[in-house]
């Protein structure tokens, strides 16, 4: 077995301690005689394991108890509907920031429901560089909600503060940063994140909402996208996404072990800087975000030659070094380096790139 | 590591050699130097997995080419808002039939989201014991579709037959039955059918589509819902839940390397038979179902009296017969002996029935 250093944007790499873990419960769990794949999620056997991973993330992420912790099915993308479904109802209307490709799908959805939806920044004529700023005066005092992507995985661009939306909740996609440092969770009303980068394996979309917004569903809207009923019946209203969510409490274990959210933001914080430096003390690659809205999860860079840029990810991949090509809609490479990365992974990245730019000189 | 006969209605039992092999391959698969939880899906790793899935299924099933195989996520209950939403454009209005809780809670979300439908049979007056006999007179003949659950997990019964709805597409939950014996897809417009009772761990909804039933969806629906949408991009419109779809990938192996659908069926009818024959042949236990609607899956008893029954249970799981409990909704026993429950559980179920009908006589 060898296994490389992968960099993609997810579903993405796993701590090996959790996959070990993984590997050796798989056929018989503790003392229950089954694989967490073959349990009743009404049992016995199950129950303390869905209930840790809600104890373990609310001890990770400070969450206060006026806060439901949702484990879900369906990905970020079934959010994009549920948001508005769940939570329009408070005003009529919603506010969108637009600051990369998913955030543009979240308010194109809402737009496809019908709902009153604008968008109130966008910095897509500067190809999403950079993420806007965003102050009270631009958002409707009747909106709903203000709707915003916190880390945009694509563009490797990630929000330096939380918006000041004052008494209108703030609903945050953190698809791509939940869990990689310390957040005010009091400072929203409402974070969704799909479990596949930085928590579990693909399949499970944890939404963590404040109880008072529970009162404002469509009644005309699918039960299973229904927040409230979900809370209710403590993710279990259907059989939810078991050993996605068993993995998921692997991994913040693991987290928990190492010491929680602040050491894990000092390895992000260490991992990134050095991939950082390393574009900001050459010029054979560029990196196209603006320094105040880099992402310490996705670092994303060019060499200004397409041809060289495909090279490289496939010349990458056959050192070991997987899944650096950017994505489909924007080229270049991108490092995805959550959690799960080690600090060696970064190191042999940034080794590779002074390599490859010595051995292809630009023409 | 002492493993039990688990009969639990679902999750539930996987093959030992597709758990064997998913712990094997957990850290690295094949040349891919990561687990198959860590890959894009977007990946030259991954593709051939998915597509090998859908490929074996087809040939399992022997579905036609004109049916579309999609993974999704979010549950059969996820499908009852999805069916209508998605088929009532139709004609603008359905026809239910009711035979348990599952179809039952079907037509609840379908008039819940506002659509004209009818129940057009039920079985709910005698409690579910047995299967309604659907005529083509029943139907509406400007119904959309017409959508049963062919097997019902909670009451132990399964259609014997494949209700004539003419050319009104016929939509059946397959929940609980799904690939345990051939089924003629061509004589369906929809099936449907949670994973985690024969096929994978929770987390998968596997929906089968006629082609030309992909152009009657609302306009205002979550695009996560769409069946077109999924089925333009190969289950790929988000990240699907790809570790699960694996999972599923390696029972149809195993399915396959065991003879298909015709020797599957000939291992649950031995099952079944030899649950049911003893049950026939003695009168300390009551199987409520009619003969003519007995599910091979979903086996209920009870003994007439709930402190027996709940004794029968604990007593059961101690000795490693697991998760014997009837639903909550209706108590007594039920026993789910699915593909992956082998020919000595079942002997061993009856061999614990004999024993504890012997030391625990009736008042």
């Amino acid at each position: 077995m060898n296994r490389v250093y992968n960099f993609s944007a997810g579903p993405s790499m796993l701590p090996v301690p959790v996959l070990e873990r993984a590997a050796a419960e798989m056929l018989c769990y503790g003392e229950s005689g089954m694989s967490v794949m073959e349990m009743s999620h009404r049992s016995k056997d199950y129950e303390p394991i869905i209930e840790a991973a809600e104890a373990q993330l609310r001890q990770l992420m400070n969450i206060p108890d006026n806060y439901k912790v949702l484990f879900l099915q369906g990905g970020a993308s079934t959010q994009f509907a549920a948001v508005p479904m769940n939570l329009i109802g408070r005003t009529g209307k919603a506010d969108y920031v637009v600051s990369g490709q998913f955030s543009g799908k979240a308010f194109k959805e809402a737009q496809k429901l019908g709902y009153d939806v604008k968008c109130i920044a966008t910095t897509k004529d500067d190809n999403f560089d950079h993420i806007p700023t965003v102050t009270p005066d631009m958002i409707r005092p009747d909106a709903a909600y203000v709707h915003i992507c916190f880390n945009n995985t694509i563009y490797g661009t990630k929000y330096s503060y939380i918006p000041d939306t004052g008494d209108i909740p703030l609903v945050a996609d953190m698809s791509s940063c939940i869990i990689s440092e310390p957040v005010d969770v009091s400072k929203f009303g409402v974070i969704y994140a799909g479990a596949q980068k930085n928590m579990a394996p693909a399949g499970m979309t944890l939404v963590i909402v404040r109880e008072d917004l529970l009162e404002y569903a469509e009644e005309k809207m699918p039960t299973m996208l229904e927040w409230k009923t979900m809370a209710e019946n403590g993710s279990m209203y259907n059989t939810p996404p078991c050993y996605t969510i068993y993995v998921a409490k692997l991994v913040y274990d693991w987290i928990l072990s190492l010491g929680g959210l602040d050491v894990m933001k000092e390895m992000n914080v260490k991992k990134a800087t050095l991939l950082y430096d390393y574009l900001d003390s050459q010029d054979y690659y560029i990196a196209p975000v603006k320094k105040d809205s880099r992402s310490m999860m996705n670092v994303t860079f060019v060499t200004g030659d397409a041809d060289l840029d495909k090279k490289f990810a496939s010349d990458a991949a056959a050192a070991g070094l997987k899944n650096l090509k950017g994505h489909r809609s924007v080229g270049g490479m991108r490092a995805s380096i959550y959690n799960a990365m080690p600090y060696e992974g970064v190191q042999a990245l940034v080794a590779f790139m002074k390599k490859f730019a010595a051995e292809n000189p630009k023409a």
